[in-house]
């Protein structure tokens, strides 16, 4: 990969926003979009260590710590296998709202590995950056998932077949589906939807959900619309977490009326997704789930495209560059 | 389809063994073999009703009633759809070990399925037939599952996605990819296998799980062999049923010693089935099980083969013909 504007000292870069947990995908799929999405500048310091110079967007409540800040600790996890004589700046501009389920701190984990893993001459692959994206996870929320950044770093769908070891297998997207993103602005704590599940679960219900996971697979590979449609209905996890989402059944129904092949949470919400065939219905799906949350008062941000296939993309050199 | 050297009043069919609960994929997934399979002849008759008039190589054990007998159930279903002036007269050839975990059941249910459907013409696609082989299988054995039976009537690998309603979804094998399937001469009752499995199940089992079941589908898809081999493994449903088949560990090492790309229980046992890239080695995990199975005293029959893509097919026309 080359990037002609390149500077050697300090690149900007976009990751995008993710939507994991797709339907009855629990814990084992997600896919990028193509907005919202995080930029980091990220640059190379005479100083020694990784330090974060700049937060906008967060209303003050990123954490400015190099061992909490999701960039911050992605990066060090690079440093640890590919040192650098220089030290490391970064500046995170968060361009989507946090808390969303829209897989905020992995956009910025993504974009800032992007990013230096550039700066030292692209010495790993995507792939290979992903445990270094899980490190920041962990420090994020507790838990080293990988069904954010993953396809925040690779783009398209991808699956997370096992963690033990961790076995990532990119899914290309059927070329024209398309998503729609809502998010209300309520915030859910990510811990409360995980608290919410139940531990042991009933071994037909997980046959019932293994047969969508298969059929969902099989529509996206085999380019077949309605056969995701068909398999995107989750019975085990949506019908617990939705309860934390005020109006969803009516905004699901919303999405469904207006043409959408599928609809379910989020991650662990508060946003919905939906999927469609034509850009024109994603947006009229977005229409109709923005107007369902405002009949109960809940303001929306919508987005409507086809899948981001490409993952972090190099932003034109900024003029905000560190020290 | 039309077979010119079809006769009208009678032919005579081969329909094959299939594997269910493929690894992981239990209850969702089935696959056809080459060999074995059944043989039915099948045959309008003046006489009405649906009659067996022969059966063999079943030591006697399969019952002749027309209400009980897994082929004769099927033509019967099949004839409250379209019905016939004639009577129908049945001779099952049983061509494979009962009870051995391969849709014995389902073989005859498929093979007569498909000749009665061609001596009416062909009114109904393979896939239509499906309902009808379920009424069969739910006579044979309590529970309408059609993971054998869909395998048997279309061949290939089919995903069952959803039984309600049903969604039956082919998917094309790997060209390269072979089959080992061991019968070792012990019996077991599918009542018993399924008892031996707990209702419930831990949501994070569940969870890993379903990414090898994800894995599976996208290595068939993929054609992509290895990814196969990671995602068979089933932690749930084998280690339980396993129990019961003397040996089983040491049957799945010499298969996997042997070079194959996994290795699991065929339905519910006690055949086991393994995956490889190539008709050698698929031969060489057969010898290996079958010396495993050897060591314990255990007799095996052995079949290696590409999988089968063409479901039933219609045997040159016999002389054994019905009045």
């Amino acid at each position: 990969m080359s990037y002609p504007y390149a500077m050697e000292s300090s690149v900007r870069v976009f990751a995008p926003a993710t939507v994991a947990n797709v339907g009855c995908a629990y814990d084992i799929l997600g896919f990028a979009l193509e907005a919202p999405g995080d930029e980091v500048c990220i640059s190379l310091s005479t100083e020694p260590g990784v330090r974060i110079t700049a937060i906008s967007g967060d209303g003050g409540r990123l954490p400015r710590a190099s061992n909490q800040n999701t960039a911050a600790v992605a990066v060090q996890a690079f440093l640890r296998q590919i040192p650098l004589e220089q030290g490391v700046e970064i500046e995170v501009h968060k361009r989507m709202p946090l808390g969303s389920g829209l897989g905020s701190s992995a956009a910025s984990a993504a974009a800032a590995l992007h990013g230096i893993n550039y700066l030292a001459g692209t010495p790993l692959s995507q792939t290979e950056l992903i445990p270094f994206a899980m490190e920041a996870e962990k420090a994020a929320c507790g838990s080293a998932h990988a069904d954010n950044v993953a396809p925040a770093l690779l783009g398209g769908f991808v699956l997370l077949r096992s963690y033990e070891p961790l076995d990532v297998v990119p899914l290309p997207p059927p070329p024209n589906l398309y998503y729609t993103v809502v998010h209300p602005e309520i915030e859910l704590r990510t811990e409360d939807s995980r608290r919410i599940l139940k531990k042991e679960i009933l071994l037909k219900d997980a046959v019932v959900q293994w047969g969508n996971i298969a059929g969902l697979i099989t529509g996206i590979l085999q380019k077949d619309l309605d056969l995701i449609g068909r398999s995107l209905n989750d019975i085990l996890i949506e019908p617990e977490r939705s309860l934390l989402i005020p109006g969803f059944e009516s905004v699901k129904l919303a999405a469904l009326n207006a043409g959408a092949l599928g609809c379910s949470l989020s991650g662990s919400g508060p946003s919905l997704f939906a999927f469609s065939a034509s850009l024109q219905t994603s947006q009229a799906i977005g229409t109709a789930m923005g107007s369902a949350f405002a009949d109960l008062g809940i303001k929306t941000q919508k987005f409507s495209s086809l899948i981001n296939c490409s993952g972090p993309t190099l932003i034109k050199p900024s003029t905000h560059r560190a020290a």
